[in-house]
């Protein structure tokens, strides 16, 4: 649970936000920020965007951007009021506006193109909200994936807008063997293998990646952001960075792309997700979503391959697919208490509920829930 | 609404239609055609088929053998009558022949081929109307593109069918910038840029492409045909192929695909069945319907590029994939108001019964109808 | 119906497995093994493995390794026992430990990635039957290819998982025409062309290919195990291998491809699945059955060259896609009678139930029935 403090501070703002109608605006935007990381909290929103802007304004500027056009498009659509203040509709935006920003060279079309992407990825949450209620399932951030994964192809065949120098089309090659050692990318700097400042570079720069932040700094401003909301979060998300890390080590992937905390950051959103989010936190569940977090590592290399020859980002694919399938058991594992998304606020909310259902902390196991 | 004198001679059809099965065969299979563009209407099928033929007997015969095929194959494994009597089964069916007779060459096995994709369509849109039952949503052309995709990927496998050169696998370079002036593929002939003349052959063959008729005239005939039946989707498949193009010379793509209508015919699609058929046609559906054209145009691009590695064409992919995601949201958005599929007919008709439910012309706000 | 002293001996097997707790497991993992071709029988299962063992101790050890960590992930979840105890959470985990060690070179690491994609198999099936649930529709060997497909593809950016010299991207050539001559891989051995000798491998390898066993003998073995389950199945995965043959013969596919039985493998689960065992078998039903079978192997092509730029196998997807499209219609196509899922057992106790529910063997058309 979070410190009393921050927590008063939290009431007193939602105090604001509830009676003036610019601050309610201001609090759905930050509220939509949390959300990139499952945080319904606007502090936790307006670190995550220190963070951003302390790494580039670029991308925070675009990010922010996205953020706006997709909250206006669902409130021009008319979707339902709690959920665009509770920033469901925003987290995919600035996903999409930061991710674009990230791959795309910069002009004033990349600014429509933002806007458009944005707008498409509310359409996008709406639609997969409404085909995933028979399963109660969440759309995490797959409406950020389709449209940017749409917008980004797309470029290949524009004149006007047009892909920066990490989209390289590639056939991958069975022969070659990845360079395993950490380091940077930048050549001469830096120490190169298992050093601890390299460790520290993986792990919390795979944190920053989950919004395209490649950068030590950043990466604990975001860690101490999820930790102002949630304590079980921010261990679950330490841990997948660091398991995903481990397992690209492991496997023997190539040690720059571990620096730079690629084969992190979809870890980090399947610890949270999974990790007390949706499911209950048992010691069967936390098991459960630390395995997700390893599959996810190795998904994440797979869907690269599956996009070198066009050259185009897994984005978090990875964490999508594998929290979904995860997550779709749901009751079929008497082992795992599924959280009904209604229900769904922080992990610490879901234990203590789960512990007053059951008749106090000395809860029935799991197993006997159903 | 259509004007008196085809309405007329529409009723007087549907009698005879009734009465003799040899005609009743021959309506189902003029519905099948309309259908392809939503126009349950024998005479709008009658004027595609003109328009298919003007351009090409090839196209146009295994496209009437598709048509063939995939409805008998529906009334053999006992299909829905009236569904099968509406078209249902014939217009991914006539499809699927063209597109195989488009993209590859023709030889005694095509024939065969042809028969066995137009049947496959008929299974997989049983298939996707059982799956999309408790949605209430359209298969749309999604089993004409999943049937040919299959055949067509499979030939550059085979020694005795085999792809015209249309397809050409190559990894996409994100260093060339496409040539952006409008103009004909065939080298030497016509003029190049933004003329009126390009622009018509951009506007007509986006309507003709929808069945893949690269030729002006029968995009007039095609307009022509929609407009018999539906003045409403005669309008949006208009913007639907204005916009697309627009779409396309501004993030500046491919003149020569702009002029040959590529980038229009998905937008088509986009604009009739979202300008007032699957959402009750008020300012916000129809400007809804227009976003969702322009999107597919950046889609087609997309889808486009993510083949290019096999070479294969998007088809109507683009379309199924926007129209999908902007249906789905359904009652989501307050702003919009579906159409239930069993009431689909023209968009006129959805006006006025809503109109009707809703207690006169004078009719509440969309927003406030749920 | 099977033959009277296999099913005696049958019964005393489960009497023995009901009893004593170690043979309880050993009977869930035969029963698992049988599972691949839908054989839910401990007898069929166990000359399954004899079958692969034959050919190669590699392939069978790191199967039953995927067997044993797959069933044993259903048990620690908690998944229902009486699914645990039908095998219905080992056919995917042994099919991923054959896949893996076929396509991957061995080294210890290889061992934990099967244990691995065992572990996610479960976690797969589980979650596609949750999401089937709604239509009632199986989810096959789909964990399989999924878990296999991550796990493989992610090979390619790892240096200590390293690929089998199976895996080679690259672009499709469209002028290339395939040698369509049966013959086998290895050069100087063995006659040319359409021999009586040549199309017995193509005909019993494609049996044994469901599991990688390019083998005629472990063909042959596996035919007979299934018909010790049941004559209809073993019918249909005959006729299954011969027809997916055939197509490819008479489509001019790659002759060495046809002489190991890669047309055959995906043809031979749709025959068994879709000949009496999902649809009660009835002529119609069964000629359904067969040209499913004949488009398994045209789909076979068309996912071997949507893979080829990154040089992966098809895996069972085909047979999964085409099942899943001929299976979904269900009651839709009023000539098929769909068996629902708890029902399903073996072909034969389809057609006895059918035939007393309908009131004896002089049944109603089934296009009747409802």
């Amino acid at each position: 649970m979070a410190a009393a403090a921050p927590r008063r501070a939290a009431d007193a703002w939602a105090g604001l936000a509830q009676t003036n109608p610019a601050l309610a605006i201001v609090d759905a935007l930050l509220r939509g920020t949390g959300q990139v990381m499952f945080q319904n909290n606007p502090l936790t929103g307006l670190l995550f965007l220190a963070g951003i802007f302390v790494n580039s304004a670029k991308l925070g500027g675009l990010g922010v951007l996205g953020l706006a056009a997709s909250t206006l498009t669902a409130y021009l659509l008319g979707a339902d009021r709690t959920l665009v203040r509770n920033g469901l509709f925003g987290f995919n935006g600035i996903l999409v506006g930061i991710g674009l920003a990230f791959f795309l060279q910069y002009n004033g079309l990349l600014v429509v193109y933002v806007i458009v992407g944005a707008a498409l990825s509310t359409v996008v949450m709406m639609a997969l909200a409404n085909f995933f209620s028979p399963w109660d399932m969440p759309a995490l951030t797959a409406p950020f994936v389709l449209a940017a994964w749409l917008l980004l192809f797309a470029v290949l065949q524009f004149a006007n807008v047009r892909p920066s120098s990490l989209i390289a089309p590639a056939l991958p090659d069975p022969h070659a063997v990845p360079p395993t050692q950490l380091r940077e990318m930048a050549t001469g700097g830096g120490a190169v293998g298992l050093t601890a400042g390299n460790l520290a570079h993986a792990f919390f720069r795979g944190i920053g990646e989950v919004m395209f932040q490649d950068k030590l700094a950043t990466g604990v401003i975001f860690l101490v952001a999820i930790l102002v909301n949630s304590r079980i979060s921010a261990l679950f998300a330490a841990l997948g960075s660091a398991l995903g890390g481990l397992t690209a080590l492991t496997v023997g992937a190539n040690g720059v792309s571990i620096y730079h905390g690629l084969f992190g950051f979809n870890a980090v959103l399947c610890g949270i997700a999974l990790g007390g989010l949706f499911f209950v936190l048992t010691w069967r569940s936390a098991i459960y979503a630390l395995v997700a977090a390893i599959v996810s590592a190795l998904v994440f290399a797979g869907i690269v391959v599956l996009l070198s020859p066009i050259g185009m980002p897994a984005l978090t694919a990875p964490f999508v697919l594998v929290t979904w399938l995860f997550l779709l058991p749901k009751a079929g594992f008497r082992a795992l208490v599924p959280v009904a998304l209604a229900d769904v606020s922080t992990a610490e909310n879901a234990v203590s509920s789960y512990r007053t259902r059951e008749g106090g902390p000395a809860a029935a196991e799991p197993g006997d829930a159903s």
